[in-house]
């Protein structure tokens, strides 16, 4: 999404894929702040946190759970105790982390209950900004602020892959409990590579004229339905959604969300999806998204909490070793982290 | 195992962690030789092999399926079709690949059915030699052997973690099968650090004669029962097991083994265990192993391939967060492979 940079050679390149932060904030039981919540950090405080991740706020709507922004890269969202932050392009989301911690202190959030660093790996590491060039670099920023983190990278390291940096601490049985209840919680991405460029040319000013004829065009409107729907349509191409849910019917309290961000051109076509709406069948959701876009490769990860009502189904996906009879599974992996259940699968179009 | 080497500032450091790597090779359609055998390759060939690697034979024993070596720095299988090489210290085994490749050629064997080349972290990557001090560079040497290898690391990346790689190939309906049947084929290791140093004071030359001795103090022979035992204990102290079954009571073509490997040295103790013997319960073998040697943290790793007779036992290892009351799960991953299942887990003694 975006439009595309310029190298200094003339080529004209877009890093889609995006680098994915998503933290779960809580309160220490000796906390004063009763009634903590992210929401309530001023706005220019949170410009001033995109200035250092090199990306800006363009469009923005809410519900009673989430607010959500639409950024010159990408998406935010921030719920009361949940900040998601998901960049693409040369952003460095990591270098606005120290800050966002200091922010969520002086707003009650004493504590990081999780985190989630992620991305896929890069088309073109070469073109990052340190500390985004390789992953050992992001660990090593990571790894000094947080001493129960470790590294994950699943999938086969020498093709398409999947990083992931997540706090997962040795079981202390005697340790309190912090204060917020756990919430059920599940979330399902799905980065897709080497679209096809018929549907990709929806994603272009020449052929719609904004980011609502964009997403009706394409369906993208079907996928979930009763979204909030925030759209926007790039010039000269390249496009950005995020829904959040109409009415809280989830009844989790940091709400629903999806987003949906899409690099069209054809040398680096790139569409990520993500939600965490919880469902009986992700492959339903799954098919609907590859129907939409057409991939020739994906990665799909969920991610699912031991409070989830899908934590049981998810693993469903485990056997499924086609998809629509168009995809067929190259890798599959399941990691169980102390709170969190992870699978993660690569699927490749037939004949490939 | 084998005596610790002299650095250059005086201070003495063995790695016992091995790279391993283990190969099953199969006949094309058209191959003239009709029954080809790795056993058939003089010991000459196997010795210029060695050189490579920066290793020598230093005892041999045998049964019907495998010739088993014990090597100045871990150990040699070769049977029928499957060649096994695990080399500790600063060996270079991935240089020996290609000449290898080109031996079982001559005798017969013009495919390479699968391959498993696998190690721990090292505990000082510094020391190694090329291609072995960075898991890339010994990726870059396969990548260039294997079309279809596919690189994985289990475990977290900035802490204790488990390389591979092997072959992934993308399912083809039409490809003829090789000639060679599949064997029920299972194998399970476990790589210790942090062992008790009473139990690795019985490692060296001051309270014990010889190999034998030690295996029979440490209760060794008792872990698996009716092997043949070819024992080693090293100069100063270090010591090397292999294990072949005495009857073929499992009736696999290329045959059984166990092997054990142990750095005693208190600032870097090491010691590794694998057998391919199948077992309805892993977990019975896995406690024997872990009560013989008392390590403060291990990793296990299973494969099961298709026709392997536990490969559903296996499966009751991923509910395994404990182990004997002594050693906390604290990380757990699983993948499934083309034609083989993994687990890996990595555990740490409580209190840590």
């Amino acid at each position: 999404m975006a439009s595309d940079e310029t190298m200094s050679d003339g080529e004209q390149y877009f890093e889609g894929v995006e680098k994915l932060l998503e933290i779960w904030f809580s309160v220490s039981s000796d906390s004063k702040e009763k009634n903590p919540d992210l929401r309530k950090i001023p706005r220019s405080k949170l410009e001033s946190l995109l200035k250092i991740v090199r990306c800006e706020i363009i469009s923005f709507v809410k519900n009673d759970q989430i607010d959500a922004y639409v950024l010159s890269e990408s998406s935010m969202f921030i719920s009361k105790r949940r900040f998601i932050l998901k960049t693409c392009g040369t952003t460095t989301p990591l270098l606005c982390l120290e800050p966002l911690l200091l922010i969520a202190e002086q707003f009650g959030f004493t504590e990081v209950e999780n985190l989630f660093y992620s991305r896929k790996n890069y088309k073109r590491p070469d073109l990052q900004l340190p500390p985004h060039q390789h992953f050992d670099q992001e660990v090593e920023l990571l790894d000094a602020l947080f001493p129960d983190g470790a590294a994950y990278c699943l999938g086969a390291l020498n093709r398409d892959c999947w990083y992931l940096y997540t706090l997962n601490p040795i079981p202390e049985p005697n340790r309190p409990r912090n204060l917020m209840a756990s919430d059920g919680d599940q979330t399902l991405e799905i980065l897709m590579t080497d679209l096809n460029p018929d549907i990709m040319s929806i994603f272009t000013k020449e052929e719609c004229l904004n980011g609502k004829e964009a997403t009706k065009k394409a369906g993208i409107d079907k996928i979930i339905p009763n979204m909030i729907i925030d759209d926007f349509l790039f010039e000269p191409c390249g496009y950005s959604m995020n829904g959040v849910s109409k009415n809280n019917s989830y009844e989790t309290e940091d709400g629903c969300y999806m987003t949906i961000h899409i690099t069209p051109e054809q040398d680096f076509s790139y569409v990520s999806f993500e939600t965490n709406v919880p469902a009986n069948h992700y492959q339903e959701i799954i098919g609907k998204v590859l129907d939409t876009f057409m991939p020739g490769k994906f990665t799909v990860t969920v991610f699912s909490n031991h409070d989830s009502s899908t934590r049981e189904q998810v693993k469903d996906l485990l056997c499924l070793k086609q998809i629509n009879n168009k995809w067929n599974r190259r890798d599959v992996q399941q990691i169980d982290f102390k709170n969190y259940d992870l699978i993660y699968a690569f699927y490749i179009k037939f004949p490939s």
